[in-house]
């Protein structure tokens, strides 16, 4: 998750300061999207372009551009100008400027581009533009398209900037949100989308002369369509969801048509014949918490969406129509919000948004990992390392916090598919211990920001003894991340609300994808393994199912919100579930709430059963179910009154049920991902009914940096 | 932990079978310490002694007696009749009739006796009985006892029963309570004890002519000592607190003085010139409870007296007295209480008895196996499979509930003294998981019944992969112990409370043993060997100490019974002690307590603490010391008025304590012994302030024998 922001103003004549100033204001907006590294791209001395990229939050890169180190005209008034800026969020390559956007297509910066999203066959289209000579200078894949764009540009010199942009996303695997400038195109923007967010704003005087803007279709539907050249060096479609296309140069050189956006006259129905001697700026973002303050009218694009600026206009393109039933137009909203409602959506807290980002984290953190056609698995991360980790001794799994509770929910499947023991350890318990460690080991370390102290010091006491150490982060460039010999980055994008909920299931996963990688060659666990990745795959969409219950358990939460204390039980595949949907009751709502192994019932636990405890009792269909029946029925025994959290439609352990709440199946050593979900929620409502500040919970904060 | 009960009846005829049902409900009283097997032995015909033995509790026995499968005649009456009796807790083999009490000398049945205790050198007289061609039939150490009384017996005929005993009990190391009857001492009972309880109990329709019993000793003080012949065949003093005597014949022929317990007449001053002509009652037994109903008149005997009976008097003997300040006495004390007060002691439940038993159950852990003299251990159990065990993979403690939490106590230890990884788990989750297991695992099953379900069917799952089973139990011949490889005995005697006490200690010291004989030939572990064994020497000494914080800890639990709950906080050795702790406040008290690992405060629990919420942290001078001082300011920056166990006048917590509680240092991986001691005691008075049943909490089971 990255955040972009650009800013075209046509004939509203502002000095570069100005310019600059929107820019970083804008950043500064989306920083909750990502704040490792910031930079900005606006035009130079003599038809250049000037980059500024520094590593830190957005403050960093603006003290480095009002400093006066550098020799740009401040004052200079720019009367028409875009200029693009973005704030990061790292998923490949460190935090630093040389991996900041812009990122260029050479030295002499003809093009420069910023995006949010992930492209997943960068390598391939880096191997093909090496080939051509061309030379990299950062870790990022977002490089790829700065240099791509320049390649194709010269190749066809007389296609429009969107006609090179329309060919350069065809080429892209993955997702982004992206947005370009080029001294070959002076004050032109050209905005594309597939998967990442981003939309249009306009502010102008005028009234527009449209709310909807008609798409433009670069050629009919139902040709035969192919890769660029890139298919001559051996590349093909990778089997991604976006169709090959073939470009053929006949549409391409028909000029679109352009639809001017401001009426000439105060009349909407009276148009001038040109549409470049109006006053408009034009603003392209993220999300519309950055633009509000300028203006409330904003287009949203869509996936594969084309839009170009120039002259004072916008339009929209698409490849092709796919069919009737697609919208021919977007429409031009007109927001109502508040800054700060726009910045967290609909939600009323970053936690709150947090989880219902689940559907789009938990892809992300697959994205170009998974192939779902070949059914593979690759962690680029981990590699080369492979072959040391299938030789060790043991896996051992160490963390901290919610961090933990992900090493405990996949701890199993690791022992199955690896069939190596597993050890599990809190960090400061591991020192605390010290605990044997040898050569033979891999330990990983987990951590959402990668600055635990706790993880990162038990990581070093590994580092020492010999141990392979394998980092699973969500912050790319983080110390665990650097003292890493290996790792997997998350990518659940920055988490802003102090209790852990995408993260939880975007570890969760990378931990499944590792286990599915170490098993790779073992034929026996083929059935298994299949079985997974095809309950990954189906993920987003059960994720998006179990997130309609919000409202059920909003009701549920009135109910139990002025209690002092909470039991969560259950066992197997969801004994990390209780500890996890406990911690965050703990966390965000300060009810005591424990969560309690069902195994472990009859040992103690059952005593504080009775009919005012709440109890939340996790029963799927797994191979502990019928276990789990026992432990629902001692409960129940005992006047205990469950909520019960199941499988759809499952009649047993709904007639016990004080509440039901049911979610979809899924694979047992998946369950988990969903069963945390309605916990979550949960703890979030009884957390605002408890008049809890859910961002910011009494004395915690987001990362832990002290032992 | 065995019981002991004793009937003599002189010139109070009484039919065999009102004898044997006085001693069959004798030994009911006394079940509470032991019912695995029980045996009486009485006169049968002609001169013989009759002895039953069965398998299970004292109701088997009495079934099998009055079942009238044997040619007793039940009838006949007994002018006086001597009978003993026993209810075992097996210590040295399975519970079978074989293995009950009464042993005997031989198939004639000589003499037999009764035992509660432990012998520590029975296998060195064992070895010497056997070389003198005794065959022996049992598994127990109580049977060297009936034999070496008859190979003394053979080699001096003329010595009295009382003499014979006496040479006896100089061969004996450990504990013991005895009881002896002998066909050759018709009518005659001898009894002694050292350190196991034993009382004589007097029942008569006159007064006692004294209520002060003198004691006879055998000869004077300041003669040098040796040993019996045992020392011939090359056995020496093992370093047993009991020094070795030499017995003086001499001093032997002299015949004890009698004095005649009961007055001739009413009139006390009177005494009739012999014994024999009054009508008197004798009952021996390890407490009171087994005697109150008949008579509440006992005599409470001390370590190394001999108590012999006959023709109706008691005579006291010792071999010597050791200073002036001794007491030449003993007190017939009059019992003013009922029958549960007596079974109890002084205690409300059993649960609060077995808290204050501790400082005697540890040393029965302990004894036979350290030599506190030459440093050394020595776990007979496991002997022969130590090369296997030291060959390892790793070290895998399988438990539930309490058990669980001596594994965790003492998991660092293992690690630090095996070099071994150790992993622990609780069993439920275990074969949730479905471990892999390999066939050189090393797997230990905790449990206190040595039935628990989850753990048995953990320790077959484990011995189905060929790992080598241990077993760590309180019960001898439980399933865990027959199905274990080789394994430990607790020897902690039966445990009645729900909650367990005495046992969690008990398995924890056992644990630390197992630790100090893997590593006995490291010679670089030597110095943290010897520091560990001189810490196990002095726990008694320090467990009683800590109880005597009793009075301090009923005050703090008044202040707390009333919250709804509460968090003990704690890390390294002492992070099983929050979790014990928690645990014993939930099951007996319901309140809902949590133990926290302090180095996870940070991560989530902090957000609980304020004001309101009780908090207890352990915080006392081990390696961890600094960073639970950080956790304590934590918690009292956030106003939590923490309750500090820390140990003896250190004044760093104490500046943060709200209430203090001071315990005596000890050896680092020790100190968790003393500080779970306080939280038990806590537990019992805030469960007895809840008017909660201490003893049989709601909805839990002593022995948790389903899953």
């Amino acid at each position: 998750m990255c955040g972009i922001f650009a800013y075209l103003n046509h004939l509203t004549p502002k000095s570069r300061r100005e310019v600059l100033e929107i820019l970083i204001q804008g950043l500064q907006r989306l920083e909750y999207r990502g704040y490792d590294s910031a930079g900005v791209g606006v035009d130079g001395k003599d038809g250049s372009i000037a980059v500024f990229k520094e590593k830190g939050k957005v403050k960093v890169l603006e003290d480095a551009i009002f400093s006066g180190s550098n020799d740009l005209d401040m004052d200079e008034i720019l009367s028409t100008h875009i200029g693009i800026s973005h704030t990061r969020w790292a998923t490949h390559g460190v935090p630093a400027p040389v991996n900041a956007h812009p990122q260029r297509s050479d030295e002499d910066q003809q093009f420069i581009c910023v995006h949010n999203g992930i492209i997943t066959n960068y390598k391939d289209i880096k191997q093909f533009l090496v080939a051509k000579g061309h030379r990299f200078e950062s870790e990022t894949d977002t490089e790829i398209i700065a240099k791509l764009t320049l390649h194709i540009y010269n190749d066809h010199p007389n296609h429009t900037f969107q006609q090179i942009v329309e060919m350069v996303i065809q080429q892209l695997e993955g997702a982004f949100a992206l947005c370009f400038k080029s001294k070959h195109f002076p004050n032109q923007c050209v905005a594309a989308r597939r998967g990442s967010p981003l939309l249009v704003a306009i502010k102008t005087k005028e009234h527009l002369a449209t709310d909807h803007i008609p798409i433009m279709y670069s050629k009919g539907s139902g040709e035969p369509v192919e890769k660029l050249s890139l298919a001559a060096i051996g590349l093909s479609g990778r089997g991604d969801d976006t169709k090959a296309r073939k470009i053929s140069p006949t549409d391409m050189r028909q000029p679109p048509r352009n639809v001017p956006l401001i009426p000439r006259s105060e009349s909407t129905a009276e148009f001038l014949p040109t549409g470049d001697t109006q006053e408009i700026e034009f603003f392209l973002a993220s999300d519309a918490s950055a633009v509000i303050e300028h203006t409330n009218r904003v287009i949203y694009l869509e996936d594969d969406d084309v839009a170009w600026i120039r002259d004072g206009m916008l339009t929209i393109h698409r490849l092709k129509r796919a069919s009737m039933d697609e919208s021919s137009t977007r429409e031009v909203h007109t927001l109502m919000m508040e800054i700060q409602e726009i910045m967290k959506g609909s939600y009323s807290s970053f936690m709150q948004k947090e989880i219902f980002e689940q559907p789009e984290s938990v892809v992300n953190t697959m994205r170009g990992r998974i192939n779902f056609d070949t059914e593979t698995v690759v962690l680029g991360g981990i590699k080369e390392f492979l072959p040391e980790i299938k030789r060790c001794r043991r896996l051992i799994l160490i963390a901290c916090g919610t961090s933990f509770h992900s090493a405990i929910a996949t701890r199993q499947l690791l022992e199955e598919l690896t069939e190596l023991p597993v050890m599990i350890d809190l960090a400061s318990d591991f020192l605390d211990r010290n605990t044997p460690i040898f050569r033979d080991d891999v330990c990983f370390f987990i951590s959402q920001s990668g600055e635990t102290a706790d993880t990162l010091m038990a990581l070093r006491y590994c580092k020492t003894r010999g141990a392979l150490i394998v980092g699973i982060t969500n912050t790319v460039g983080s110390s665990i991340c650097r003292e890493s010999h290996c790792g997997v980055h998350i990518n659940a994008g920055p988490e802003i609300g102090v209790a852990s909920t995408k993260a939880y299931t975007s570890q969760f996963i990378s931990l499944v994808m590792f286990a599915l990688v170490v098993s790779e060659d073992r034929l026996s666990m083929r059935p298994r393994r299949t079985e997974i990745i095809r309950g990954l795959k189906q993920l987003p969409e059960l994720i998006k199912e179990v997130l309609k219950l919000d409202s059920r358990i909003e009701e549920i939460a009135k109910g139990l919100y002025q209690n002092k204390s909470m039991l969560v039980m259950g066992r197997g595949y969801n004994y990390a579930t209780c500890l996890e949907g406990a911690l965050k009751v703990k966390e965000i709502t300060y009810m005591h709430s424990e969560g309690i192994l069902a195994g472990e019932l009859k040992h103690g636990p059952l005593a504080l059963v009775d009919p005012g405890m709440p109890i939340i009792l996790i029963c799927t269909r797994d191979p502990t179910f019928v276990k789990c029946m026992n432990a629902l029925q001692q409960v129940t025994a005992r006047e205990g009154r469950p909520i019960i959290i199941c499988n759809n439609g499952d009649p047993e352990p709904a007639r016990f049920a004080n509440e039901l709440l049911e979610i979809p199946p899924t694979v047992d050593c998946l369950q988990g991902i969903l069963t945390v979900i309605p916990l979550q929620l949960l703890s979030y409502h009884v957390a605002v009914m408890r008049g809890c500040n859910v961002d910011c919970p009494r004395n915690l904060a987001k990362s832990v940096t002290v032992e």
